[in-house]
This record gives C-alpha cells, sequence and structure tokens, in this order.
C-alpha cells in the first residue's frame, strides 16, 4: 500500500500552511538525523522504579499541577471571608469539560460546604401547588432523567486590564455533564396553580441561597442535578442536588437545593444584588450570559517559544444558546478568520474553537469573538461603552454581565499579556 | 399563568405510566400532610460543623464511595501478580462519561505504571516513512487537535453466570473525552513510504506494550490523546500520552506511547496472545468490540424497594460505529420496547439509554440489546453458541469479544440477580 502520495498531496492541498509550519515546529536537527533504531531516552529507569499508585480511585500524575486558584481581587478562602471564589486554570484547559476538581467555585458565606447526608436530603415543591411533595433522593431518581452538557458562569466573571491570566479574567466559568430530572417533571407531578408566575429555590446552606427564577424558564429546561461527569455533584458544586439553570447567571445555580416554592411574583432573596434594576438594559444584560469566548492558548502568562506554527485554541459559549461561530482576529481585530469548532455545539455549554497560526515572532495582538445561535455577536470593549453611552477608559465597567472581547497581545520575545489597553 | 392543566395533560398523555407510578413513588404520606411552610428536616447543623474541603483541587462527598474493584478471577493488585485488572462501578454510573480516577485499569505488567516526565517525554514516528520525526510533547500540541468521546473496552470483558454485580460482568468499559492529535496528521507529517501497510505501536512499560494496527485504520481515526475528561491523561491511562485505536479492543490502545513504527506486515508483539487466529470468525471478533450493552439499573447486587415506578437505566456501545438503538425486554425476551438514548450517540463511545418501567412486584427478567449503525444486532448467548455450533451450556466461552445479552433477573423481593442461567 503506497498511502505516502495521496495522502500527503491531500494533506499539503487542505492545509499548505499548517503541514509546512508542523514541519517548522518539529526539532528539524533531531528529526533528520534520527536513525529508525534510536528510539528516544528510554524510559524504563522510570518504568523500574515505578510508583504505587491509589488503584480504588486513580489520581493524577505528580506532574500535573493545575489547580484552582482565589480570584483576584476577592477575600483569600484562608481569610474566612464571607465571600471567596476560586478560578478554573482554563490556560491549561483541553476539550469541552472541566474536571469537576477544577470547577470554579464562588460562595458567599465563607468556604464552608454543608455536609449533607443524601439518605437525610429531602427536596420539597410546595407553594401555588396542587400537591406539596417531598422527595428522597431515591424518589427523584426514579423519574425519568436527562443528561446535558452545561456551563455555568458567575457574573463576577469580568475581563479587567489588570488581570494578567486567561484563569483570572475568564476562570468562573467552567462546564460539565450533568444528570438529573428537568424540574419541570417536578412541577407537573405536583401540578402548578393558576397564578403561579414565579419559583423561589432555596439551598441547604446557612444562609439558605436562594433565587427567583420565572415559572417559564423554570418549566423549559431547568435540572435538578445529582451527577455531575459522571458522578455524583461535588461538594463545592452542590451534593446532593444543585438546580441548573442553563445560561443564567450562576448564583441561580442554587446549590444543596431543599425547596422549590412556586409563587406570584419574584421574591427578595439574600442573593438579590443587583437583580432589581431600574434599568432595563441592567435587567437584560444580568440574568443571561454571553455570547462569549476567550483564547486559552497562547493567552496571558503563558510564552511562545519563537515563530512557527501553533494552534490558537480557546473556548466559546452562550447563555442564548447555542454557539454557532466563532472568529479569530491575530492583528488586533482588523481581519477576522473563522475558527473550527473542535466540541459539539450543544445549547449553553462550552465549545472548544481552535485556528492552525504561523507566528512571524512580530508583537500582534490576538483576539477572538462569538456569534450565538441567535446571531447575538460578542462585542468590544467600545462597543460596549458605546453601548452604555459612557466614556471608554480603562476605568469603564460594563453592568451586568460581561462579555466584551479579550485582547492578548504577544510582545517579540513571546510573552503574551492582557491587551485590554482600555 | 395557569400551567396546571395543560402541562398535566401533555404530561399524562406523554407517559401516563410514569406520571401515575411516579405518583405512587413519591412516599403519599408525606406529600399528602406536607404542609408548604413544613420544610424539610434542616441541613443547617450540618451547615454549621462544615468540612474544611480541598479548596485547589476539590474532592467528592465522603458520603460518595464508589470504588474500582479487582476483577473476579484476577489475581488481587495486593499479590502483585503479572496481570490485574480493576474495574469501573457501573451500578453507581450516571450519563455517558466515565471519571478518570473509575476508569477501567488492565494491566499485564503488574500494577505499578512509569513515572514519566513529559519535558523528558518524546513520540518516534519511524520506519518506513520519508522522514523519521522526533517529538517533544509541546511539539505535538502545535498539530492541530481533536475532541473525541470514545470508550475503551477490554477483551476480558466478558459476562459468566458466575459474577452477580455489572461492575464485575461489564466493568471493564470506560468511556472518556480524548484530546490529541490524529495519528493520520503525524504519519502524513512522516510520509509513508510505499509498501508500508501495517504500524507497530509501543509504550514506555518495562516489557514496551506493543501492539500492530493497520495503516487503513492508523489513518482513519486514530488518536495520540494527551488529554483526558479536560485534563492531562491519567498516569493509570498512560500519562502523558496514550494511543487511541476506537472501538479495538483495549490491548491497543497503547499506554505511555513512545513510538510508532510503519512496517510491512503484521509484527507479533508482547500482546499477541490469541491475536493470530486460524479461524476467520475468531480474527473477525477479536479487533473490534459489540455492539453491546448492559442495563446498569436494575442490575445484580441492586434491590429494588418493592413495586412502583423506576427508570431502566444502562448503557450501550458498539465498535462498530455510533449506537442506532436499543430495546429493552422486562419479560425475559418475549417484548421488546425502544429505550429512549439520553446522551449523544458517538462513534465509539458509551450512549446511555433508558425505559421507564412500572415493576409489579413478581418475579421477571431484564435485559437489553443494542443495535449499531451498521445494522449490528448484538446477540444472545444462545445465538452465539449456534454461531460458534457449540451446544449453549454453562460452560460456553465466546471466543473473541463476548456482546453477548446481558440478562438481569428481579426475584419478587425485589432482589436483583444475574440472570444468565447458561
Amino acid at each position: 500500500m503506497n498511502s505516502k502520495k495521496p495522502s500527503r498531496r491531500k494533506f499539503l492541498a487542505s492545509g499548505a500552511a499548517v503541514a509546512g509550519a508542523a514541519a517548522a515546529a518539529v526539532r528539524p536537527a533531531s528529526a533528520q538525523t534520527a536513525a529508525p533504531a534510536a528510539a528516544p531516552a528510554p524510559t524504563s529507569e522510570a518504568g523500574k522504579k515505578g510508583i504505587k499508585e491509589l488503584i480504588a480511585y486513580g489520581e493524577r500524575s505528580r506532574f500535573v499541577t493545575s489547580l484552582r486558584e482565589p480570584a483576584d481581587g476577592r477575600p483569600s478562602p484562608d481569610a474566612f471571608g464571607l465571600t471567596f471564589h476560586v478560578v478554573t486554570p482554563l490556560g491549561e484547559s483541553v476539550g469541552s469539560i472541566t474536571p469537576s476538581s477544577l470547577h470554579y467555585v464562588a460562595a458567599h458565606r465563607g468556604f464552608y460546604v454543608p455536609e449533607i447526608d443524601p439518605k437525610e436530603h429531602r427536596l420539597m415543591i410546595h407553594g401555588m401547588v396542587d400537591r406539596p411533595l417531598i422527595f428522597t433522593m431515591d424518589e427523584l431518581k426514579c423519574f425519568p432523567s436527562v443528561t446535558r452538557v452545561h456551563f455555568l458562569e458567575c457574573i463576577g466573571n469580568r475581563s479587567t486590564r489588570t488581570r494578567n491570566t486567561v484563569a483570572q479574567t475568564h476562570g468562573m466559568t467552567s462546564c460539565s455533564e450533568w444528570t438529573g430530572v428537568l424540574l419541570s417533571t417536578l412541577l407537573k407531578e405536583a401540578g402548578v396553580q393558576s397564578g403561579g408566575s414565579w419559583i423561589v429555590s432555596e439551598g441547604g446552606e446557612e444562609v439558605k441561597g436562594a433565587s427567583s427564577v420565572s415559572l417559564s424558564k423554570a418549566m423549559d429546561d431547568c435540572l435538578v442535578a445529582w451527577g455531575q461527569n459522571g458522578e455524583p455533584v461535588r461538594p463545592q458544586q452542590g451534593f446532593p442536588l444543585r438546580l441548573i439553570v442553563p445560561g443564567f447567571e450562576g448564583i441561580y445555580q442554587t446549590k444543596y437545593l431543599r425547596r422549590v416554592k412556586v409563587v406570584d411574583r419574584y421574591y427578595m432573596t439574600y442573593n438579590d444584588y443587583g437583580h432589581l434594576q431600574k434599568d432595563p438594559k441592567v435587567v437584560a444584560l444580568t440574568n443571561q450570559i454571553g455570547p462569549k469566548s476567550v483564547i486559552t492558548f497562547p493567552a496571558g502568562g503563558q510564552q511562545l517559544k519563537g515563530p512557527g506554527f501553533y494552534e490558537i485554541s480557546g473556548l466559546a459559549w452562550s447563555g442564548g444558546g447555542a454557539v454557532r461561530r466563532v472568529e479569530v482576529s491575530t492583528d488586533g481585530g482588523r481581519m477576522w478568520k473563522e475558527a473550527e469548532l473542535r466540541t459539539p455545539t450543544y445549547r449553553m455549554a462550552h465549545t472548544r474553537f481552535a485556528l492552525p497560526w504561523t507566528w512571524d515572532g512580530k508583537e500582534c495582538e490576538i483576539l477572538s469573538r462569538c456569534t450565538d445561535e441567535l446571531g447575538t455577536v460578542q462585542p468590544t470593549r467600545a462597543q460596549a461603552a458605546k453601548y452604555w453611552n459612557e466614556p471608554l477608559t480603562p476605568q469603564f465597567g460594563v453592568k451586568g454581565a460581561d462579555n466584551t472581547i479579550q485582547v492578548w497581545k504577544i510582545a517579540s520575545d513571546g510573552s503574551v499579556h492582557n491587551g485590554n489597553f482600555v
């Protein structure tokens, strides 16, 4: 079988820049001189030494050190502050799923999590319903279940020019495969009464973290989730039960869910800082996230080794539905190229995008913009300032969810920095 | 808004059995008497006590105790045997992704894993190629990457009537989101020479676990993976680099991949027990897995609490492509109902299926069968015995990959047992 010529031709035809650049990226010296018999440095010494890994529940390599770190500007977890946030190390992310151990955490009552025995946990559906119901975990699992991939994002996830890594600018978004029962299934079981138009969800935290959600959203796609990435929801994510309100900001995703009350109006809760706004623009941009995207490689704090071929890679998502398109610019926003979407475009889920790119070694700015299924396009900071009728200064802050375009600046030495100059 | 009547009607119309049974499943006593103001037992005591969880890298709840256990009939990991296998606790699985910590492990050289520093690791492509190449991990990551969901399954994953849990009968299959570069990209870069028709892949283990794969498969969909479920491949899965040969039995998925040699024939390797068979039927059934399915709830060792509504749930997969259909029988195989597919039907990936079901409390047998995109249907043990022209006895063993239908028997006390009587 001579697969060489046709396959080479096809490859070159489909991506000449890739092929040429990749050849430059592999180390030419070793590639040229490697005799077929000369295998790479053997790892058998390491093999002989070996490590006794946990067999029952595996662990990662000691060479893998990605960690969540406190969000810039928030009290450190060690300070036992009431509010703390830790961010997902997006700069080291691959694919579309966030490992559960690295899912961002935002908490407003310190970083203790309720230690809930799932056998004792109950969920009550009550208020304006025909049949108030209380469910055990086992009973909930008897209902038809669904599995869906959704991102969660804190509205505090906002770029500034003062933070330099993609973990710090965008690390308060994460994406999981959630499994549970649709809230609509439980509400139909209870029978929503005439006049019921909102729900209040309550969690089992000390201050009973609660949020008001419209009944139409509750009946649409909200999920009472017990599963996350193939195992029970993690404690920091609300074990044993979390309400998922797809596309809405993180605070609606009630952890330790224990009560859903059907009511006839929006109820104020502990979580209502900023949700009851007079400005309809703010209201419109407060619940729902995006469309949004960010390049995770090359990103602030990372280092290119020199001119040559790279793959620009990043994540895109939208609270308005599925990602339709991501464009990438490598010249500060003058020219845009359509990136490839490398993972499925689920609604309200992270989608991995990528664009092969040859860096010529000159200073440049790279950025990405997302268009979602509604046709909404991610704005620049300048566009956002114009929308809010405010001057574009470094102090300008987007009200509501900030989905503005992140610029990364690559210096001629290959170092990458936050390029949001204003 | 009166959402009660239309939604109830719609729900009842679409699944009367579900609605009726679910009402029975919720505890009628508490449901009837619960006053809206009487919240479930508060968890605030637990909240006050709290636990200081690992912030940097989160952990699961102490109430979640799913573990991998040694496969029945294999030397225990503690015995330092050359061969050991630990199985995924499929009975507690949700969704389609296996948590990396619970991915099954099959090893033939003891359970030490090479401790490889990714900075030192190299992959060599050589043999019948124009340009032998050696890649560092960083260089590999410059190539266009792909992210794909694939199952891995050990050919030792075979049902018997002597094992009683779904972990023991089917736990040597797991499913991950893998990220890496297509092997075809690297082979095209090296330039396969005329006459190259097979590859031999070699891992960094002591005995250099190796497998021969046809060049056509290698150029089709094989993946050189560094990412698993959003983070680096786990050590027990081949950190830092694993060859994924989608749909083929586990032993082809070379861990600690360090060498791919293009050759002109099938090469014998350490792993070749049973691959060079004279019987073409065995050859045909040795490489490629499935179509296959198994019910994970209710399954052997589990316990139903009494008559009422349940959701039968399980996993289906095929080495031949995507799952097209899964049928479930609750009467020993006389009547079949089409199950719902609850997760996307990726090619060579686990797909979650489910069927709402009301158990009348009588002894019964439940089973599932998968049809894949090629139209191939999962066989019964009787069909397999006929195919092999052997008598159907308890001792009958399927040669090659065993994808026969698993029967679970539910006793009138709700206990579930292996129902593979022969």
